[in-house]
């Protein structure tokens, strides 16, 4: 018997709503698959709640105690009440940073029965590889003369050679292993230093992998490419702003954040990845239950597939895609939601 | 009787076809409004192919020339076979910023018989002002070790409440004149500094403009709204990066970026501002006669409005939007679509 510890973050609002049934299904496609595994999972309070009450974000104890997980299971975190920034920098950022989350993985599918905004999405099945730990994200920069009629204020993006290259092979073996196309999205054009560096990169790790077809595409461009032809893309690689971007319009355009997954993956293996749906606490649905759990089902099932077990990963990509095709108008609770797609497996 | 000096750079590619175009119909639509107006024309070259001939992109001399004029008609620049970089920072952006082109304006509207790719497009029609002189495009930042595995490249974002403020006032108008909404887009959960700063400085001018409704999105779920409900949108206010992005989506979303104008202007009056067409020089159609001017004879509208000239501009648009109407599948040459536009005037 395997025990995966499994540190449980379900946040605010919905994210506290759609977590347990991730776990749910989870839990239920490890016993239909016969895997010798248990799920020893640890919740961790980080939350606006836990702000409110006592300043505290993800402290840094909790951070070096997360170390000792195999994989961190996150629902959302955010809320109005908190000012903008404190919660994304001090839990959110903190472990993208603090773990070495240098990808941040992003699968983008049309499922059958999902809709999508397009007249005609066409048959979409990609995947955005997004850097997780650089570029406009560090924070570095500040604000000089503030609140005068002279203030500055930077951001630096900074990107190095072994956090580029570390994405971008990820990437291309993503590429190898699925239809050997990899689109690199930046803007070079204007973003000349960071914009070179990654072309440098992506070129020179290229030689090693002869077989896949490497293509360029501006940021803006990309845009409107995922709502014109968004069947062209297999892998996509691109930096944490752009990616940022890309993957909310990439869940759009498939059908929703409701069914976006997203893992962020330490991919040298010295702290755990973590794996969560890509959309945000939702305030404006929150305690209601109607939330879909569709994403942090879908999450679970990369965290599935990151932890060895690709039987119980596949049964739980099968039973959403069978939900989804049969799903139609109806309008269920969250839980119906997790319940469904529960008895789909191995029924 | 009024001469308007216009400086004239066709470019590259497609912008030495549809230039043509843009100014036969102002031209005649300045005849038939019987304007006491005539247009004083200068070309200038600045293009790949001068690039390549003597290794100039617009020369110091030229950038202080253009001062001169009344209003500068670009077409388009860039060719696969010059460095990224070379031609948008040496032509492009040096005159966005040695001519203080603070405003970028870029109007989306979906016409009757444009086709977008949204299954329901709804009635969509807001202007983005997008910041032209600052944020991600000042190239400053660099390499450091290049070449080696321990290379480091910035990218700095540069922000200032004077450039900020400009920009803010201008959209802030522009809503106050049309539905009274602004939005404006950032990344402030994560770009704080830079963040902060354009929240403040929106809360700053929001006094001015009471009866205007602010509301702010986060650049990414912008995307989102951008493909399914383009209709909430009246005048969106952002920065640089961000306003490359998402008016590029926007673009697609109306209708292809073969419709959308654009203009940078000099909201100070201290230099002449510049109008083109959204859209790059298209070497992979270009010399085929094919390409579509419409985006740049609505540019040309954008250009008559800014220099007094609104019977012209309306006119224009009317015969735009009459054109676009039956425009059917019908193939037809960019001269073709340049006359049958300028034979709607005044007819
Ligand atoms: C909440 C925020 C910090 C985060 C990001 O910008 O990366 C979110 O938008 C995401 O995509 O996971
Ligand atoms: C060509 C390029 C420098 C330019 C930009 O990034 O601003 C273009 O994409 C645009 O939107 O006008």
């Amino acid at each position: 018997m395997t025990t995966h510890k499994i540190a449980v973050m379900p946040g605010d609002g919905i994210g506290t709503e759609v977590v347990p049934e991730g776990l749910k299904v989870l839990n239920r496609a490890i016993e239909a698959a016969g895997e010798p595994v248990t799920l020893d999972t640890t919740t961790f309070e980080a939350s606006a709640r836990r702000w409110h009450e006592t300043g505290e974000t993800l402290t840094d104890d909790e951070l070096s105690q997360l170390r000792d997980y195999d994989a961190i299971y996150f629902g959302a975190c955010g809320d109005p009440s908190v000012p903008s920034g404190v919660l994304e920098r001090g839990i959110i950022l903190k472990m993208r940073f603090g773990l070495e989350h240098a990808v941040n993985l992003r699968p983008s599918k049309f499922y059958a029965g999902a809709r999508s905004p397009l007249a005609e999405p066409g048959d979409i099945d990609f995947l955005v590889v997004r850097e997780g730990t650089e570029g406009s994200y560090t924070g570095q920069g500040g604000n000089l003369r503030q609140d005068t009629v002279h203030e500055v204020a930077t951001e630096v993006s900074v990107n190095t050679w072994y956090g580029v290259e570390r994405t971008v092979r990820f990437a291309f073996a993503k590429a190898r292993a699925r239809n050997k196309k990899l689109t690199y999205v930046h803007k070079h054009n204007v973003m000349v230093h960071a914009g070179h560096l990654w072309r440098r990169v992506v070129e020179h790790v290229a030689a090693d992998y002869p077989e896949v077809t490497v293509n360029y595409e501006h940021t803006d461009a990309c845009t409107i490419y995922m709502v014109t032809d968004p069947g062209r893309y297999d892998v996509i690689v691109t930096d944490n702003l752009f990616g940022d971007i890309l993957t909310d319009l990439a869940a759009a355009v498939t059908g929703g954040i409701g069914l976006a997954a997203s893992g962020n993956l330490n991919v040298e293996g010295t702290a755990p990845s973590l794996f969560e749906p890509i959309h945000g606490s939702a305030p404006d649905i929150a305690g209601q239950g109607i939330a879909d759990p569709t994403a942090a089902i879908l999450s679970a099932a990369l965290m599935a597939e990151t932890l060895g077990m690709e039987v119980v990963a596949k049964s739980i990509q099968t039973a959403v895609e069978a939900d989804l095709a049969e799903r139609g108008e109806a309008k269920r609770t969250t839980a119906e939601v997790g319940d469904a797609i529960a008895a789909r497996i191995g029924g």
